[in-house]
């Protein structure tokens, strides 16, 4: 008897990324592509729906092609971008663009309706990513679009119709969109009320892990599976990340080193805090806890682009990481708040910027840019502070995947400052092995999802803290911790100045 | 009758510089050589005061190579480094090398010895610059060299002795030396006390001007001149920039654009402020009164140096103050504070260091660079206002010289953050220029010494400030003035965290 296979698939903001994994967990086949995102307006992002259908039907059959037998593929499950969604006519037509999770048009909207009242209903601190606060300004902007809105629908709804014909989504699919009671993981009436929506224009909601029913019978033929493989809820791909890296459980936190970082771990209940935000977790009865910055490898690519290499244009450079990792911890007492893009958690601070402090001239470019690689884990450290204080709890072990991962002296850094071991994911797409461990619970491979997971995660490497550099790093903390207390007033000052130009004042381009 | 011709001497750090200047004020003749300056520890820097000597005679016979008649000349007259000194022991020789106005060894020796009562006597806060803390370092970890010295004598009167013979310098030249009554232009026994010297281990004092005798005979022989040419005491070359520049009212202030950044102006009486150090001025009855940063082209240098192209090795780079140039006014909110290498006036605090706050995704390399030449122009325009507020009396003009001076970007962002017209002499000896004035005026060849500084002084280009940056950085500076005080803390706990290695300690160099 074959093992069975299953094909899980990553919609991402980047590409549609499918996987093939046997029962072992093994990894037998991939594909992927790319997704165009178009920005028509200052802070805009929008992508066309039915490429995200598009690109995740070509990457499966592009991973379909490198296995043997078809016939031994018994799920799929899809995991995706968070927080996006699209606006659909009775014809089950786009109505416009779908607007995208990163999109920031409605940051006035957060300010105005992200009442602590929305804040504690839907479990996610007010800012420009939860889908309710685009679609209010759907709502008052672009009435039209909602008035003949038939349905809103999220990635994985959106795809999982195209692949079965029902509308139905997983709850932790559907949670970004900030349209959920937190604490009773159903829509809330208010929510739905306030941002002018009816039930029935929204997905039927069933757990991660429910079988969703067969593939259409098209696709099935097309794809050349068999008539019964079925569809599989599965959820964002952050928890995926999460169950992907075999984080299943309080004790342990995913760490999401990308153009943003992220925290992630589990709780047993909902407990409000904005030490983080709340979803609804792939774990039944469990809370998925995040915290988010947007200053990841964001960061360190502007320094590069900016004061790097011209020839290598942004990309890593071993000279640079060479450098860095040969001044001392600490970067002879220069520090950096690393707000390039505002603070996020728990400030929720537009108006926020970066700083450094400390400058000397001793310091070279190689402290600049191991100041801003500690700035970002000094910051991380104090989301995971507040996170266990908010919690209760102790993260012991932190897994880290994402392309920081891959900078030896970065995850040396962090596992400094954590103080706690880090466990490296460097490679392989582990958004889409954490939906392959969910297809494999769900059709009895593993005991339980946790068990699935733990087959499916990968360690390339375990990096232990060096004590000495712990302390001094924790010597570091105690001023880190009052910087942006201290120098708030200032970067809001600095912000709100009337009458300074901007370069796009001077090209003339007015947004 | 051939008009006369004055030799001026510019014996600074780095080089004896001498020209050679006719009665009109046109230079005729010029001669350069370079002095060693060793470092034996950190923050040490000493020279052979021999070398003062030998490097003078040397420039003095280039320049002499280049005239036609060498019977015209009819003065010498020297400017110099100021606070640097030597100990002479009974035969006139040095008993160890000179201690240069730039060392540091007397930290705290200023700290300890640098009271509101020696800091009012000297006119000058307690900082590693006057000679005194440095005399008082002598006196308490090298007893040996104050008991066997003869002579303190101060770069001027080092010179004035070998050219003729007699211990005599002017009062504004030993002013640096911090033993001086301020109130009074004369030593201060008390002073003296603390310096454990006597009246007669010190040069005579004379008002700049005051003709000082013929050179020896030997010399003049040597040098080809006439038996009657007259040494006139000069001054120290800040207040020789200052008379080089045409500065000698207190409606004008000189900016001297080096490697640190200093702006001068004249007052009509001793009013003793920590907003400036106060001096002895070349014009009878007034003061010289000068602000003080070390942050002026050594930060230019350091920024081009660690994030400028590397085969200019930190030299000017046109196609950077061409990029600095197109960034707006204010670089998009990006504001630095160029505290290097600590404050200095008027908060003489060695525990700051540099702060760069602001920093968003747009900025580029470019923006930091602007930034930086900016944070600069903040800082002096503090420390102008400053200046202004103390005396009762408004600068209307600027006069600037230095390498700073060179860069038209600069420049511009100078006379809009100043909001005043900016005269730039870019090129030429100013403080030479400046002791030829004195030269001239006491030859008679003028009737005045503000006379013969206008006949000497040069102008490249005006710089007018323009209405609308001014407004802008107008805006700018309420944000920049509150920097310091709101970040103070946060600096000093930086600088004061124990435990944290530096690169010294990584490369096991204990200092």
């Amino acid at each position: 008897m074959t093992s069975p296979l299953v094909i899980a698939v990553d919609c991402s903001t980047t590409a549609a990324k499918a996987i093939i994994v046997d029962g072992k967990g093994q990894h037998v086949g991939s594909g992927s592509e790319p997704l165009e995102t178009r920005s028509p307006a200052p802070h805009w992002f929008e992508q066309h729906a039915p490429d995200w259908w598009r690109a995740t039907d070509r990457a499966v059959q592009q991973a379909l092609n490198e296995i043997g037998d078809r016939r031994a593929v018994a799920a799929v499950c899809v995991t995706h971008q968070r927080e996006s969604f699209v606006c659909l006519d009775a014809d089950e037509t786009p109505i416009r663009p779908a607007i995208l999770w990163m999109d920031g048009r409605a940051d006035a909207e957060a300010r105005r309706y992200g009442t602590e009242r929305v804040e504690l209903l839907s479990g996610k601190p007010a800012d420009i990513t939860p889908g309710l606060y685009k679609l209010l300004w759907l709502r008052d902007r672009e009435p039209d679009t909602l008035a003949r809105c038939r349905r809103v629908a999220d990635t994985h709804s959106y795809l999982v119709h195209a692949m079965t014909g029902r509308w139905v989504s997983s709850t932790a699919s559907v949670d970004p969109l900030a349209l959920l009671d937190q604490a009773t993981g159903d829509y809330s009436d208010e929510l739905l009320e306030l941002a002018g929506l009816q039930r029935d224009q929204l997905p039927e909601l069933v757990p991660t892990g429910t079988s969703l029913g067969p593939l259409r019978a098209d696709l099935a033929d097309a794809w050349g599976l068999r008539p019964d493989v079925t569809v599989v809820a599965g959820t964002g791909d952050g928890q995926a990340a999460g169950i992907g890296l075999g984080v299943t459980d309080p004790g342990v936190a995913y760490l999401v080193l990308g153009t943003a970082v992220v925290i992630g771990s589990e709780t047993t209940s909902y407990l409000p805090s904005r030490a983080y935000r709340s979803m609804v977790s792939a774990m039944p009865g469990q809370t998925t806890v995040e915290t988010f910055s947007s200053s990841g490898t964001f960061l360190s690519t502007w320094f590069r682009r900016e004061f790097g290499d011209l020839d290598l244009a942004g990309a890593p450079d071993p000279a640079l990481e060479r450098a860095a990792a040969a001044v001392p911890v600490g970067s002879e007492r220069l520090l950096t708040l690393p707000y390039w893009n505002g603070a996020q958690t728990p400030h929720w601070d537009g108006r926020a910027s970066g700083m450094t402090l400390g400058w000397q001239g001793c310091h070279t470019r190689a402290h600049f840019y191991r100041s801003l690689l500690e700035g970002i884990a000094l910051e991380l450290r104090s989301q995971l502070d507040g996170l266990e204080r908010a919690r209760g709890q102790r993260v012991d072990v932190i897994r880290a995947m994402g392309g920081g991962a891959r900078s030896p002296l970065w995850t040396q850094i962090l596992a400094d400052v954590f103080d706690r071991p880090l466990e490296v994911c460097a490679s392989g797409e582990v958004s889409a092995l954490g939906a392959a461990a969910i297809a494999l619970d769900t059709i009895g491979e593993y005991p339980s999802l946790p068990e699935a997971a733990s087959a499916v995660a990968r360690t390339d490497a375990i990096v232990e803290p060096i004590a000495r550099n712990a302390a001094q790093y924790k010597a570091l903390r105690s001023v880190y911790t009052r910087v942006f207390d201290e120098a708030r007033d200032l970067l809001h000052t600095l912000h709100d100045l009337p009458d300074l130009p901007s370069s796009d004042q001077a090209r003339g381009d007015q947004s």
